[in-house]
């Protein structure tokens, strides 16, 4: 189901670019828990566009409004609904490219799959607007994990190849040329347990990326040392232990906090791949679906020079719903 | 569910590293198709030990034997379980490890999360082993695919960060050393036709990146142009659409055969880091786990010093298997 | 998860008694199906109160609001949200019944599991209005298994025991005495092709049970000749075979359309026990559950003496879902 | 699925009644864990064939084989694979009944679903001898419930209509004309505490029902007073709650110790329907699926009279595998 994650606890997403409104139905979570709705607005806010130079300026406040599970701020055991109302469903915008698909985006496999009868507007089901209900149902869980003591984090640990004040330079550089730039964000999981996780298909890294590459952009995902740890040898990728007080714990971390898929104590850590926006504004070949005809094309509109920053609350949410899942389903 | 992948098809895995036998239970395939089961023996042979001078003796000849759902060569509609017997149910060699985790290895977590009564022998269900059963669903499912015009193979594409010759030299001078390397192996399924997967979560990436994290030791995955991909701009990344005929196709394959989670009909590409072995003979540090007291230990017995090679078939199993479920999940 | 229902084709139902609203998402349908949106509301017509004199008087008319998913009546792949809003959230009717739990009611079960924060009022997620949403889901499975040649149809079999008239007097007189009556309902489901099904735990009898207890009120069902034919010789309750031009059917149908858990192409036919509205007006004795003191108690408001007629198009519904889902899942 | 049942703990069956083995691989139960398996074999033999008059003559002794998962009694935290061999490989029994459907039997149904490649001999996937494995995985749970406080118990409510010694007359008599008699099953369950269940879709009845219809010739089931409560008034139908010391519990059981899905403490209570063996003697009417003729047939080789007896410890095995899973997903 391609909107539905988790297993005793489920996010069960909704909607798209150009609905009424997008959300999510959270399965799961018990009664009594306290959610606090101004925080989680605040979450929302890292994502919501129009907040510095690089992304599309705000047209929505990407407001979240609770249908159903929360009362005066505790779950009651019921699922919790909860959407935010898209104002601006303008669906012309797109239209003269209909039947062109832009290069780099699910226009044409997303085509291929539904046919003329799939809602292409705006992206559909595929637009990164998508992300904002996965940010209400990670924001809870993310703020459910503080409670057992467990914080997840992430951040731009790249920008076009950069680290630094150099990845802003690459950013503002690419948007004067009306062209895109990608990066890779870094996530830090802190407090889980050694013993969560399983062996071989439930392990935590297949259950994180499974969720990690849910986000649209996302094409590459490593844990702990990854690729460069496959150039290491074995006496310098493994982790040795020692003993710290009452816990054993690891002298260093290349294998980012998880052997065999379960946790060691050590924070998780991984990297994530997120390909530079497909949206440009530059000429491109493309080719009419219909008539077969190559033909040039530009993407018209204000698009995100760089959405890794956009992201970065994105891989924090969707990491920490697929951990608080996984606690809750021990 | 730890051991069982697959959604229209599954295939369930039993056994542990020093149980009777390990083997699978595969479900959903219909009935009518047929297996070349000489042919499956070859292909499991590609990940059995003994093959070259890079990894352990031969112990087992890792034969299949078939106890139900197929009945002179053809599926009958039941499911299919197939195993292999352990012919050699030894499980003293690591004794003296059983208190002492090896760096690198799931011992220390495994302990955590079962305690001690889990069977840690040989690696129980953690046990490079546990691949052969692997290699059984997905050398069917790789079969199957081959009369839908669909080929997945896997390659070596590093090893120790060398290409080529090279590659020999390093994975010797480790066994010399009592050390061990890792590598990356690249994969290509050619023949997926446009439109497979789907938005979100069930995207072919997190499909298949979910298999292939149930490989042990490895640590990363990457689709198309991947981490490499986050450093190219837009009009670089982006692959442009061309008229070929009948079809619509892309100049070049950054996206890796999948745009949206979807596949685009390009050859679908990714490539998998995997670690260097844990198991090396050079002494290590490490901590008894019963009196916290901080030890020196060495992994004593004959281990390959590079996986990578056995892992190679794997990965194709694995491809094959999350690929043939998803074309008969449509 | 208790609000999800479903394989290839998903309901997952929000809401509470009291929520904002209530509603469902669905999920999988393609795009492009055309969903008659005039005659669903009919359907749900249905089920709503205030139809007759055995109902509660009309508070809300029940109206379908579609969220996402359906463009000009017609599917676009999204996932389907479609909502009911509470005009009439009162939460005080029920406070003074919060920890006396009404005989017969979920109160005691879900205080037992939920604890105080449960929202009991209205009876939250275990209330009748519940069956809303799963109206919405199966009247549109209803409409595209009609596009297929399915027509699923469910009518009172029994009231308190009697068929015909005498049903109407036992509803009236149990009206007047404050009490309750229950009853039976059959369903019939003709077009369904002869092999749909699976054998063991995904028969049609078993699919179908799993989603008809899911409505609240039932306590048994029955498929074909059921509890009576377990009465039956095997030479009686065999159904035997004849040519039937290009077909092969049976003389009688006391299979009820399925043999093995498969479909045989006969109408699936399955009686449905409801039992009497646990709501009555007359004096019963009750627990405080915080004091553990013996109560006498009534349950206030005008409650339906009898909830049979508004519970066939839920069965309709519940068994056109799971029909539609299993065609799909094929 | 057809052959798995479960959620936190599965079990997965293989094989098909001709196979070289049938069995049960089964997931999630935890390490440590101790299995009796002497009384698993003692549990296994009342439901085993030739105990009695009116089961067919004793052929096998479903000796159970644990092949992975237990290590001297005790779980280790891998799946736990058992398996029995079937001694008796003939598949030319049934040969002659190929293409000519047995009245009342799946052998159409999956003829139709799976045509010529399905392995219908004995039965297949849908033989009675499928039972045996859920015997495996039930037992092992009934085994595990007992360490809880559950005690799972089913007995024969009513063969052929009657109770006592009459029912045993009905069996002899129907063996005797070369026809056959079903039944009626009881089952209870002491010991569960209030709380477990969910609204809706997981409620008690759903499971336990999806579970119970998997058993091969079931037909209906219903849960405390079921149909007959159905007759009854609500004053009559509810169970009113009493103070028992510190526990609140109700006076009566007609709800069968589940409400609003959840358990209330009370004995979970349910009746199951067993229709009468479809194998008879006696000559039936059929049609040839080759040739469309209407043809006369015979079930040759010697069938159980009645397969109520042997069917009461599989409701059972059911039963407990569905509460224990349950147990264990809360």
């Amino acid at each position: 189901m391609a909107a539905i994650l988790g297993n005793k606890i489920k996010m069960a997403i909704f909607g798209q670019s150009h609905a009424e409104a997008i959300g999510v139905v959270i399965y799961g979570i018990k009664a009594g828990e306290k959610i606090d709705t101004e925080k989680l607005q605040k979450f929302m806010e890292r994502r919501a566009p129009g907040r510095d130079e690089f992304s599309t300026p705000r047209k929505e406040a990407d407001e979240v409004i609770f249908v159903s599970g929360l009362i005066d701020g505790l779950t009651c055991g019921a699922p919790i609904c909860a959407m935010i109302k898209n104002n601006n469903i303008k669906k012309n915008d797109y239209d003269d490219l209909k039947d062109i698909p832009r290069p780099g985006h699910s226009d044409f496999a997303a085509f291929m799959k539904f046919g003329d009868d799939f809602d292409s507007s705006g992206g559909g089901q595929f637009s990164g607007r998508m992300t904002a209900p996965m940010c209400i149902a990670g924001g809870i869980a993310k703020q459910l994990l503080e409670t057992k003591g467990v914080e997840v984090s992430a951040a731009i640990d790249e920008i076009a190849g950069f680290q630094g004040d150099k990845m802003y330079d690459a950013m503002r550089e690419a948007k004067k040329e009306e062209d895109s730039v990608g990066g890779i964000i870094s996530c830090l999981i802190h407090g889980v347990k050694p013993g969560l996780g399983d062996a071989m298909f439930d392990g935590i890294e297949g259950s994180i990326a499974r969720g990690i590459f849910g986000i649209p952009a996302v094409k590459g995902i490593e844990f702990g040392s990854g690729f460069s740890g496959s150039r290491l040898k074995g006496s310098e990728n493994n982790d040795e232990f020692i003993s710290d007080g009452d816990k054993i714990i690891t002298k260093t971390n290349k294998h980012g906090g998880i052997l065999g898929g379960i946790s060691s104590g050590m924070p998780i850590s991984f990297r994530v791949a997120v390909k530079p926006t497909p949206s440009i504004g530059k000429m491109q070949n493309s080719v009419n679906t219909k008539t077969k005809e190559n033909v040039k094309m530009t993407v018209r509109g204000r698009h995100d020079p760089c959405i890794v920053p956009r992201a970065v609350p994105v891989v924090e949410a969707v990491a920490a719903f697929v951990i608080y899942d996984m606690m809750m389903s021990e």
